[in-house]
């Protein structure tokens, strides 16, 4: 069950002024299930997009890509769950483009104003009459308070759905930010399987979105493992309605930048911790915390090892302080000049080794105390510079197995 | 349960002439369970080793590289199970020095002819009482047909012991090589958390000998991994003691040379598989082949991603050919301008990818098919070099998780 995480209430999923969503059950995959997402935007919004890193990329990242650099000015979103569209070559394609031009015909728009996205099985072609006959469902539903049921639609092997609103002042104006974001499993920096889109009516430059998008990716989705595995259809979408009326930002060096980057990295950060959260057959919810590196790429290194070895993900669903299998972690992370007798270990605020070994401080039943929580930090000092970095993951239990081999049927 | 694996018969593992192995129950931390080996060595010995590149590698790993440095001969090996005396600072060299000590002078020996090795549960000081007074156990019972008992005695979480051996003939002369492992989980290159030991008669020059046993472990326990994780303690050691009769090997293009190492190299396959057929919760063998990569290097990325993505561990654990995970895993194996339109991808024989999507020739349950067999080839055809490179792993099942969330309990 998820760790800490409960679906929001629909109320609490504020509208964005200028960003209207529109559901449907198309039958992509499994029958009576909300499975399509339409999103039209209000002509004049800025939108800037964060994708996977896998080469396999799907084809729906690809046009994706392609449309936001064409930069006429998207308009509409479409989500598919059920079925990712990846692996499946130059049909592929055709299929995505062909969902772009449909829903483009539906609201009076060109085919490259249109961003799509698919989220699912692998390897199988889209079904493209169900998709295509659930394009007009979704845009006769659309609507601006629809996000609570967005939030569902994107969902495939999640337990709960994931969504957050914050309002601000900027220069007397309020001004909304909603995301919502779903993913379980494959998840993986650079990034998870994940889809996430967040909202803000506030008016901000291009530039300066592209530049609040890596600062919010880089906290957050970028920061979270479930399993190491990383998809071929992760997607972060920022959009700015510019409808608050506040002054446009482009001045990143601005306090009303700086505000609206810092409260959309928080919503960022809790719907990429929800994922987490929700992680396939989490039991407990771990922040690995590295610090005083030379840089923060080592930091990240040591992280991400004890983040996705299973033998430590397996202690922790034990509850088992075994913190040997976190030492060895840290040994292999592949910092090459690590002097293991430097650094220190805590389970939460109990030291557990320095000097190479087991603290003599360190009760055994302390860390037992410890492993009992179902939110745990394990922290690891290196003592070699002034670097940290964090990383979140959940861990790995008999329902991550029986999930992921059931997934399919 | 092991895939196609069950323990040698006693009568098969070959005494190896100047090798004879002293067991004993020392209750290292079971009761009732042969927990220690000694191993002593004809004068004249050669031994030659590999050793974990873990940073936070285990006291007696230390100890055993500095006495190997030493060069004094080696006369002795000791083994321990139940602790690995790893990530125990100074009082874990003094322990691991201690023991040498302790079986040196039992057998009139110096302490730096003698290489401790311990396996088993880390951040915990070896128990010293119970191991020392295994020593003259062990030393009361040495005898070269011994190999059965000792396989046993390495055991950890092992279900089965593995040993085997064989026999050539070098110029007229039998020669003998016998080799044992242990090994299940933690398991990865450079190295597994394994312990291996491989034994001959041969006469063969030092040189020789380090070229013989960095040509063996490249090609097979560099190429298995279970679940990732790197140990403190993986070590691999080689020993000929010079008995057999035959004239020194000591030129590496010499016909001896190639003989000798191709089948100790077979040997070290044999040991280092049967490492990942009793991988811990396997119910399959897999071997992941990569093919036409412009370097080794990147074939063994691909490899590797696909080795280590538990979403593929547990597809094939659930006979589910779900190969979209496989494509992904190839798409984030880090080969940075990978072309995905240009390779194929076989399971078993049957092309299942090609032009980056579903083969048009594939039928689901042709994969399915060959899903259900226990031994499992994957196939990576990456069409930009000549290179290529094998990976050794198994399958992700609930028995994983269940012996890992239990082991030290």
């Amino acid at each position: 069950m998820p760790v800490n995480l409960v679906a929001p209430e629909a109320q609490s999923l504020l509208a964005v002024p200028g960003v209207e969503l529109g559901i449907a059950k198309a039958h992509i995959r499994k029958p009576d299930r909300k499975d399509m997402l339409v999103m039209r935007l209000a002509e004049g919004s800025r939108v800037a997009g964060v994708f996977t890193k896998n080469r396999f990329c799907a084809a729906p990242v690809t046009l994706s890509k392609q449309h936001l650099a064409d930069a006429a000015g998207i308009r509409a979103l479409v989500v598919n769950t059920g079925n990712a569209n990846a692996g499946t070559g130059e049909q592929g394609m055709q299929n995505a483009l062909a969902t772009c031009e449909s829903l483009a015909k539906l609201l009076g728009v060109a085919s490259n104003q249109v961003l799509p996205f698919s989220t699912g099985v692998i390897l199988e072609q889209l079904p493209m009459a169900p998709l295509l006959a659930g394009l007009p469902q979704c845009v006769a539903n659309l609507a601006e308070d629809h996000w609570f049921d967005a939030a569902e639609a994107i969902m495939t092997t999640d337990i709960v759905s994931k969504g957050t609103s914050r309002q601000i002042t900027l220069a007397g104006k309020t001004v909304t930010i909603t995301g919502i974001s779903k993913g379980s499993g494959m998840i993986h920096p650079n990034m998870a399987t994940m889809l996430g889109y967040i909202a803000t009516d506030a008016a901000i430059s291009q530039s300066a979105l592209e530049a609040l998008i890596d600062h919010a990716v880089n906290k957050s989705f970028n920061c979270i493992t479930v399993d190491g595995d990383t998809s071929t259809n992760d997607s972060l979408i920022l959009i700015a309605t510019g409808k608050a009326g506040n002054a446009e930002i482009s001045d990143i060096s601005h306090a009303d930048y700086l505000t609206l980057r810092d409260v959309m990295t928080e919503v960022a950060v809790e719907l990429a911790q929800a994922i987490v959260r929700d992680g396939e057959g989490a039991t407990k919810f771990m922040t690995i915390n590295v610090e005083a590196g030379r840089d923060v790429e080592e930091c990240r290194k040591v992280a991400y090892a004890i983040a996705h070895s299973p033998l430590i993900k397996t202690a922790f669903f034990a509850s088992d302080p075994n913190l040997g299998r976190i030492l060895a972690a840290i040994g292999y992370a592949g910092v090459a000049d690590l002097d293991v007798n430097a650094m220190s270990l805590y389970l939460g605020d109990v030291l557990v080794a320095e000097h190479g070994g087991r603290a003599v401080s360190y009760k055994e039943e302390q860390g037992a105390a410890v492993m009992q929580q179902a939110e745990i930090t394990v922290r690891v000092v290196l003592n070699r510079g002034s670097a940290e970095a964090t990383v979140w993951t959940c861990d790995f239990s008999y329902d991550y197995v029986r999930i992921n081999a059931d997934y399919r049927s």
